[in-house]
C-alpha cells in the first residue's frame, strides 16, 4: 500500500509539499484589541445552530489585529521568514453551547496561504486581507512605545476596500487583554457536498492555546470606524459603545482541539 | 431555529459574507499548456490510495497556466473585477480508479482567496503563487498573436522563489489542447482530525466542466524549466521528454461533481 | 575613464541593472475611458505655471484605465511577463501653453516599478495603486465582448483605500476614444534641491506616441464614483456631468519628446 | 501667479497629493547586516566617474536588510501604517571622491512607493522587491532574541526571483554595526534627456543622518547566498570572504544633503 504523507494538501510520498506541517504550531506576536458593544441581534445573526448568545454581555465584540511570526516544531520557517510572518485582523464574539461560554471568531482576514490553511483546520473563516498595525520600537523617531501615551493605529482592507480603522491610546497597565477573546474557541468546520446537497461534513470543534505566555497588558482609549463592502458584514456589527483598547505581546503554542458536536447531515437518498 | 446562509464560511443569517457563492461558477480564460513525460515513479509518488497509475503513458504530465475571469450566476463580480480575475498554474497527471482513467491536479497555485475556496470544494490543492503568462493582443507592438510563430512565456513563483518557466512557440492548429487534462478530475477532499488522529473526513470526488466551449487549439514547440524549493515538489517531476506546447481560449461552467469513494477512517476509540 | 551604462539607475559598467532600458518602448493594451466635466477651478488647482486652462471646455476630465503589456526593442520582457504586464489608471486634463493646447496627466497609479521609472522620464506623476478592469474575451461565460451591450467595470485603489469605481456600457461605434487625452502631453519633471532650497531641476516637457495604431473605438454610458483619501485629490475633481464612456484596443510606440521650457530656478547663492 | 505646493509630484494648489512630504523624515527600525569581501574589480564596475575605489579594503561590501517604520514631522503616517511601514534590502560599497571616503548604495529594493520617492531625492537607486527578515520578540515561541545565539534569516526577491538569502547567528556585543555603511553617502541623481541625448540633469550629492540613535550592536557568524537574475547584478558581487554579520536597532532623522559635483553635460546643440 502506497503511504502518503503531509498534514494537509497536497499530500505526497515525501510529505514535503503540504501547505502546512502538523501541529504543534508556535506564534510570537503583538495583539492590538478594540472591544465594543453592538446590538446583540447583530451577534445572533452570526451564530449558527446549535450556538446561542452568551448569557452575559451578549453584544460584546472584540476586533483584534495581530502581527505574527509563526513556525512549526522544526523552527525552519524562522530562517525563511516569508514562510513565517503574517498579519491578521479578526472579529470575536462570545456564544453559549451546552451551558458553556465560548469565544468565536466570526470574521478573519490574513495575508498568507499557510495562515489560511491553519485556519481551515482550526475553523477560522479566513479570507485574504491587507492589515497594518503600528509597531512599537525602542527608538521613538517613528514609533510609539508600549506604555502610557503610546498611540497605535490599525487598518484592515480586503478586495481593495478599507473595512476598518482603529486608533488606540494606551493609558495604564491592565489586568486583562480584554474579555471577549478569553474563552476556548467554538468553531464550525464544513465541507459543502460536492453534489450540491447541503454539507458533506460539518462539525463544531473547540480549541485554544496549548501553551501561552503574555507580557503586561495595557489598556486605553479606542476609536473604531467600520466601513461597508458588498461581500463583508463587519460593518453590520455597528459600534454602539466602545469598551476599551488593549495592547499585549504574547507567545502561543497551538496543538489541536476536540470535537464538540458532529453536525453532519443525515445521508441524503437520491 | 436560526437559519444560516452562505455556501462556504463565514456563514451568516444573510449569507452575504460567504467567501464564495454557490455553484454554478463561470470562467472565461486563456490556457497555456506544456505537456511532457517524467519517470512514472515520480507520478506514482503523488497518487494516494486508492488511485493507481494510468495504464497508458503513465508518466505524462501537463503544466498549465490559466489567465481567468470568473463569476457566479449573478455576474456581479464582473463589474468589480478584483473579485473576478485571477491567475493560476497547475500540474495535472492521470490516474486510474476502479478501471477508469481520471485526470488529477497534483499541485496548483492561484492568486486570490476566492480561487482557493473554490479549490477547497473541488479538491484542488491550492496554494498562493505568482503566475504570469504572455497575453495575446490584436496589436503586435508588445504582444504575440494566437497563430503560427506566436511566442508565449509563462512563469510561476511561490514564497519568493521561481518554480517554473516555460516558453511556447505556436506552429499550427491542433485537434486537441493536449490529453493529460482531458479526463474528469479525481480529487481528494480531507479534514485532518482536530484531535490529531488522522483525518476526520476524507473522500475521493470527481468533477468536470458542466458546460464547455473552446476556440481553436494551437500547438507548437515548448521549453520548460523547473526549479527546486524547500516546500515544493514540482521539480521532482523531472522533464524527460517534452510532448508539446498548446494554447487555447475557453469558456467553462462548473456545477458540482460526485463522490467516488468515502475514505473516512474508522472512528477512533480513545 | 570608466564608462557607465544603463538608461536609468542603477548604472553599471554592463548596464544590465538599469530599471528600464532606453526608449523606444512598446505597448499593447486596452483602454477604458470615462470623460466628464468638473468645475474648471478644480482643474486650475492642478496646473502649475506656466500652464493655463485650455480655452475650450476647460473643466473636461478623462479618467482612463489601461491594461498593458509592454516591452523594449529587444522584446525579451514578453517572455518573462512579470517584467512586461502592468495596469494603470490615470487622470488627464487639458491645458494651454504658449498658445497650444496640451493634454496633461495630473494623477496616475501603476502597479510595477518599471512603469514608475518610465513615468519619471516622461513626467507622469506615478504612485503605486491597485487597478482592475473587466477584460473582454471571445467566450462570454464570464466576460463581456467589445460591442453593443458590453459592460465593463473598473476600480482604482491606493494605500488600501478605494479611490474610484466606474461602469461603462458600450452602445455604438465611435469616431473617437474621447478628446481629453488627444493632445501631446505637457508634463513637469522636477528634482527638489538636495539642500532644501526649492528645485534643483525643473523643466516642462512634451511627448506623445511616436507610433500609434488603434482598433475601432466604442462609446456608451458611464457611471463614475470618486472617493476621498487623505493623500489623494482625485475626489476634488468632482463629477458635474458625465460626457461618456469609451473602449479601445491600441498599440503604441513611445520614443522621447522635447523640452518646452526650462524652469530651473536661478542658482541660489549661499 | 498660481502657486503650486507639494514636495514631489504630483504638485497641486493644496500640496496634499505629493507622494512624499518635505523632509525631515523619521525612521525607527531594525538593521540586519552581512559584510563581506569581493574582488575590488566588481566594486569598480559599479562606480561611475568621478568616483574611485576606496583606498582601504576596496572590495568590502555590506548587504543590509532593514525593517522600517517611518514618518514625516506630522507623525500622521504612524496612525495609518500602510503609509509608514516598509522593508528594504540594500547593497553598500565604499568609494573615494576628492580625497574623502564615502559609502555608496549601489543596489536597493523597497516595497512601497513613498520609499521609492524618498530614494529619488536621496539618490538611492530603488527598485521594488520583496524583503523578509526574522523579527526579534520578547516571547521565544517563534522568534529569536537579540543576544548570544539569536539566529536571524533574511531574503530578497524581485520580479518573482530570489536574489539573496542570509542567516546571521549573533555571538557577542560589538563596537560597530559594520564599517562599510559608516560614511556619508555619495549618490548620483540623474534625469535622462527627454530628447534622448544623454542626461538632462546629473549631479553627485552627499547626505547622511541628521540625527541618529542606535542600540547595542551585536555581531556574529553569517552565511550569504546570492542568485543571478537577468536584470540584476547583485550576484556579480561574488562573496570571496565573509567579514561578519551584525544586528542593531536604530532611530534616524534625515534632513537633506549637499551637492558634491554638478555633472550636467554641456548643452547639446542640435
Amino acid at each position: 500500500m502506497r503511504e502518503m504523507n503531509g498534514f494537509l494538501y497536497p499530500r505526497t510520498k515525501s510529505g514535503a509539499s503540504s501547505l502546512i506541517p502538523s501541529p504543534p504550531w508556535y506564534y510570537s506576536g503583538d495583539l492590538l484589541t478594540v472591544e465594543y458593544r453592538t446590538d446583540p441581534a447583530n451577534v445572533e445573526a452570526l451564530l449558527p445552530d446549535p450556538l446561542e448568545l452568551a448569557p452575559e454581555d451578549p453584544g460584546a465584540v472584540a476586533l483584534i489585529w495581530a502581527d505574527w511570526q509563526s513556525c512549526s516544531g522544526s523552527r525552519e520557517e524562522l530562517l525563511d521568514p516569508v514562510r513565517s510572518q503574517y498579519k491578521e485582523a479578526f472579529v470575536v464574539v462570545r456564544c453559549s453551547f451546552a451551558g458553556t461560554t465560548y469565544s468565536r471568531c466570526v470574521f478573519i482576514w490574513v495575508d498568507k496561504d499557510f495562515a489560511i490553511a491553519r485556519g481551515l483546520h482550526q475553523g477560522y473563516p479566513k479570507k485574504l486581507g491587507s492589515m497594518w498595525q503600528t509597531r512599537p520600537h525602542p527608538f521613538p523617531h517613528a514609533a510609539p512605545r508600549i506604555g502610557p501615551g503610546g498611540v497605535f493605529g490599525a487598518t484592515l482592507a480586503a478586495a481593495d476596500r478599507r473595512l476598518a480603522e482603529a486608533v488606540v491610546t494606551l493609558r495604564e497597565e491592565s489586568d486583562t487583554n480584554g474579555f471577549v477573546n478569553g474563552h476556548p474557541m467554538a468553531h464550525h468546520r464544513v465541507f459543502p457536498d460536492i453534489a450540491g446537497r447541503g454539507d458533506a461534513y460539518a462539525e463544531l470543534i473547540s480549541s485554544g492555546a496549548s501553551s501561552f505566555e503574555g507580557g503586561q497588558s495595557w489598556k486605553g482609549d479606542a476609536e473604531l470606524r467600520l466601513f461597508d463592502a458588498p461581500t463583508e458584514e463587519l460593518a453590520r456589527l455597528e459600534v454602539e459603545e466602545i469598551i476599551g483598547g488593549y495592547y499585549r505581546q504574547v507567545g502561543v503554542e497551538w496543538n489541536g482541539g476536540r470535537t464538540l458536536a458532529n453536525l453532519a447531515p443525515e445521508p441524503t437518498t437520491t
